[in-house]
C-alpha cells in the first residue's frame, strides 16, 4: 500500500455513492417509492447470509455476499434495464462490460483485476457461487411482488408463464428451494387476480 | 432446515425492507437527498472489502462485513440518532437492544443467537473486528461530509475540535491511516470555510 492506493480507493468508494441513485422499477415492500440499487444489493447480500443453506451446490457465502455487493455497480454507467421489459436489453452487457473496466479499473490494480473478475463470473453464471448469487437477485423480486399485490408482474403485465419461462431456469438452478417458495407465491397471486377478475 | 425455518427467514428478510426507509442526516455526495440506513450499509460493507488492509488489528474481513450488514438493522425500531446529536441519544442504547431482540429473534434460533451476538460485540467496540467496523462507520460520513462542502458539519454546527474529539478515538483505533485522511479533509473543510468567513 501506498499513498496512491489509499487516494484509488476512496476515489471509487466516493464514485459508487451514484448507485444510490439508480432506481429499478421494483417497489418496496411499503410500496413508498421504487427500490435503488444500492439497497437493493444490501438486502441480496443478507438474501446469501440468510439462505445460504439453500444453495443448490457447495457455495462459498463469502463469495457470493461479495459478487452481491458488486454486481449492480456497473449500472451507474449503464443504468438498470427492468428484468421484465426485454426491449430494453439490447446493447446492455457490452455497456455493462465497458462500465465494469472504467469503474472497478478506479481501484488498485489488484483489487480491480479481483473485483472485475468476481463480476464477470456474476455475469456467466455458471460457478456454483454466481449461480446461487444469481438466483438470489432472481428471487427477491419475486417476493416483493408477492408482498406488494403483484408489484412489477402487473406494472409490466407480466403473465405466470412468462415469470415461469423466466425466473424457474435461475431461481431453480441455484436455489431449489427458493423455486417452491416463489412460484408457490406467485401462484397465490394470479388465483388472487383471476379472482379478482 | 424445515419449512418451518424457511418461513421464519423470508418473514425476516420482509421485515429488514423497512431499513431503507430510515433516513439518516448524512447528504448523498450529489446532494439531491438524504442517505438511508441500507444503502449506508451497502457501502459500509464496500468499505470493508476495499479497505481491509488499513485495519489497525488482525481482522476477519467477513465477520466486519457481516457486522455492516447488519449493525444499523434495529434502526428499524429505534430510528437513527444522528452522531453529531448528542440529546438525541438518551435511552437509545435500550431502545436499539429491545430491537435487537425482536428483529434478530424473527430468524431460526441459530441464526438468531448468530446474528444477535454479532451485533452485540459490534456495539461493545471491543474486539478488532468490531473496532475496525466501528471505524469505518465513522470514517465514511466524514468523507461524505468533506466532499459535500460539510454535510452535516455545517449542518449540525460542529467545530473541528468537536469532530477531533468524537471521530478521532473510534477512527484511530481501527484504522489510523484512515484517521489521518480523515483529519487531512476535515482541516482542509474548516480552513476553506474560515477563509470564506
Ligand atoms: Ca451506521
Amino acid at each position: 500500500m501506498n499513498l496512491h492506493d489509499l487516494e484509488r480507493q476512496l476515489n471509487f468508494l466516493q464514485e459508487i455513492d451514484r448507485l444510490k441513485s439508480v432506481v429499478r422499477l421494483s417497489p418496496l415492500i411499503d410500496r413508498s417509492r421504487r427500490e435503488n440499487s444500492a439497497e437493493h444489493s444490501w438486502h441480496l447480500a443478507l438474501y446469501a447470509l440468510v439462505l445460504a443453506e439453500h444453495a443448490a451446490g457447495t457455495v462459498d457465502v463469502v463469495r457470493v455476499v461479495k459478487m452481491l455487493l458488486i454486481h449492480d455497480i456497473v449500472e451507474i454507467d449503464a443504468g438498470d434495464v427492468p428484468f421484465h421489459v426485454p426491449s430494453t436489453h439490447d446493447g446492455q452487457a457490452e455497456r455493462e462490460r465497458l462500465a465494469a473496466e472504467r469503474i472497478f479499473g478506479l481501484l488498485p490494480e489488484v483489487q480491480a483485476v479481483e473485483f472485475r473478475d468476481l463480476w464477470f463470473e456474476f455475469e456467466a453464471a455458471e460457478s456454483d457461487d454466481a449461480k446461487f448469487a444469481k438466483a438470489l437477485d432472481r428471487f427477491q423480486p419475486m417476493l416483493h411482488n408477492a408482498a406488494t399485490d403483484g408489484g412489477t408482474w402487473v406494472e409490466c403485465e407480466v403473465t405466470l408463464e412468462q415469470i415461469e419461462a423466466r425466473c424457474r431456469p435461475p431461481i431453480q438452478g441455484g436455489a431449489p428451494a427458493l423455486w417452491e417458495a416463489a412460484a408457490g407465491m406467485a401462484a397465490g397471486h394470479f388465483r388472487k387476480q383471476s379472482q379478482a377478475d
